[in-house]
C-alpha cells in the first residue's frame, strides 16, 4: 500500500505534537505504551503485555488490539495536520490474523490517503517475543480532521494549499 | 436488521455459559461493567463511565466503544453455541456516530446470521445520561466458532443438525 | 439498529430528487434494477436476476451484492439532503451471509446517522424466491455529504440548523 | 503490510488455475478487464473504462471498485490454494479514497495473511491516465477456503501440513 509521497507536515513540531495529543488521554496513560518512532505519516506505539489488555494468560484481546490499531493509525494522520488540528476517529475495521501473544505488541500506523475533511490511514500490529514478530492483526481507520477551537463535531476546510482532495504533499 | 428468527440455544444453560466465558477474561474484570440482558442471540452490557476508558473527561475513547461493541455482538452470537464452544472474533467494524459522552455505555448485541464455522453479530452502542440515550457507535462482527477442547486455531464444524449455511433455528 | 426519529426530509421532493440521482448513473440503468420503496432515510431497489451480475448460473456475485447495498444506504442518506445536495461513498463494508441464490435481490437501506459532513447508513441484501426472503448480506456505508456546485471533492458544511452532530430531525 | 515470506504455491499451475477460476464467472466476461499480473500470494487486475461501470462519464463508480478490489484480493489468497479449493468472500471493506477518474483501473491484490479455513486480503486501486497512477481506492477482504467436491457451504480444513493458524510458508 503505497503511502502518499514527499508528506511534508505543514507542523514543523510534528512528531512532539501527535504524541503529546495521544498522551493526553487518560486511556494512554493506562495501557501504558510507548512511542517508539515517528515521521511523517508514520507512528509506532510499543505496548507491553498487561493482564488487564488480556483475553487469557499471554494473549492480548481483541479490543485492545483495536484501541492501539487506531491510535497508530489515527496518530500517523495527524502528524500532516497543521498546529492545534486533531484527528478524530470516524470508524476502524479491525482483522484479527492470529493469537496476539507476545511479550509486547508493536503497531506501526501509516497514513494512506491525507485529505482535508477526511484521511485514511493503515496500522498493522505484530505481536512480538524475543526477535521474533508475527503479524497478528491489520486495520483501517478513518479519521476526521478538526480545528480544535470549534465546538464539538463542527468541521471546517483544512486551511491549506493543495490540489482538491488529493493527498497533501506540499505546504 | 431482521435476526434469525426461532433462535433456540441448543445448550440450555447458555446465558450463565456466555457472561461466565466474558467475564473470565482479565479485561472483562478491568472494565468494571455488568451484563444486563441475555436472550437467544443477543446479549447488553452495561459500563459505567470510567476515567481509564476515556478519551478526555466525560467522554469515552474510541478504544474501549470498539471493545464492547465486540464483546457484545460475539456474546450474542455465543448464546447459540453448544456448551463449551467459544466465540472467537474474526474481525470487528465500528462505526462511530456521536461523541459517547454519558455517564455509562449500553452495549447491545444480536446475531445476524449464525453458521456452522463462521458467525455474524452486529452491536448497537449507546450513551446515557438519566433516561436519555444516544446511539453513539453501530458496529458489525465477524466471529469464528470454535470448539475448546481443540488446540489454538483448529477448526471444527459444529456437530448440530441444520440446513447448509443457513442460520441454526432448531437444535 | 434504531433509526434517527422524527426524520424531515428539507427537500419536499426527496423521493424523486433521491430516485433520479440514482437513476441518472449509467451503471443503475447497465443492472436494471427498479427503486420500490423511498420514505424519511429509507431506500430500496429490487434487482431482477441477471447473468452479467453473476457468480455462476442462478447466484449474484459479491461485488453486485455490495454494490446495491452501496446505492441503497447511500440513497437512504441522500433522502435527508437539501435540494441539489448530493451522497459521495467514503467507504463501505459488506457481510456475505448466505448464497445469494434467487429470482431476485431486494435491497432495503435506511440511515443509522445522519450528520453535516459525513452520514453512516445500513443496507440488508434478500435474495427472494417466489415469497421466500433470505438475507443474504448486511452492509454499513460512510457517505459525505457534497454540494453540487462545488468543483469534485470540495466540501461545505449542510446550511441547516441542527445541533451539532446530532441527527438532522428537523429543517 | 509485509505479506507472509516464502510464499509456496501448492498448486504448481495456480497462476492458470486461479486466472481461470475468475474468469470462468459471467461476471468477468461482462466486465472485460485483463489479468495482467499472478504471482505467489499477489494478482492483478486491469480494467478498461466502460460506460456501464460508470457513476458518470468518465468516472468510475463505487461499486465496480469495491467488485475488482474483492476479485483482486481474493485470487492473490487462492493462489495459495491446493488444486480444485476455491476463495469465498466472506467480507469486503472498501476506502474511496478519490475519485476513480482514468483510461483504466489497475487492482493490485496481495494475500496478508493466509490460514486453514479463512484467509485475509487486500487490493489497492489505482486510476491510471497515460503513465500516471493515483491510488483511489484501498480494501480488505476475508475470504473463506473451500473444497470444491462439498455442497455449497460446506467447509472442510485444508489438507496441506503448516503449524496451526500460522501463514502457510511451505507446503
Amino acid at each position: 500500500m503505497p503511502p502518499s509521497r514527499q508528506l511534508m507536515p505543514p507542523n514543523p513540531n510534528f512528531g512532539a505534537a501527535t504524541k503529546q495529543f495521544l498522551m493526553a488521554m487518560p486511556i494512554s496513560q493506562h495501557f501504558g505504551f510507548d512511542v517508539t518512532d515517528v515521521g511523517p505519516g508514520r507512528f509506532e506505539i510499543t505496548q507491553p503485555f498487561r493482564q488487564e489488555l488480556s483475553y487469557r494468560e499471554g494473549v492480548f484481546q481483541a479490543g485492545p488490539i483495536g484501541t492501539l490499531a487506531d491510535m497508530a493509525a489515527a496518530c500517523a494522520s495527524a502528524t500532516m495536520l497543521p498546529e492545534g488540528w486533531i484527528a478524530s476517529t470516524a470508524d476502524y475495521t479491525v482483522k484479527l490474523l492470529e493469537p496476539a501473544i507476545g511479550e509486547r505488541l508493536v503497531i506501526r500506523g501509516r497514513i494512506v490517503r491525507f485529505g482535508r475533511t477526511l484521511s485514511v490511514a493503515a496500522a498493522d500490529v505484530f505481536a512480538v517475543n524475543g526477535s521474533d514478530e508475527v503479524l497478528c492483526a491489520t486495520a483501517l481507520v478513518t479519521v476526521r480532521n478538526l480545528a480544535p477551537a470549534l465546538p464539538a463535531g463542527e468541521q471546517v476546510e483544512l486551511p491549506v494549499a493543495h490540489g482538491g482532495r488529493r493527498a497533501l504533499s506540499s505546504s
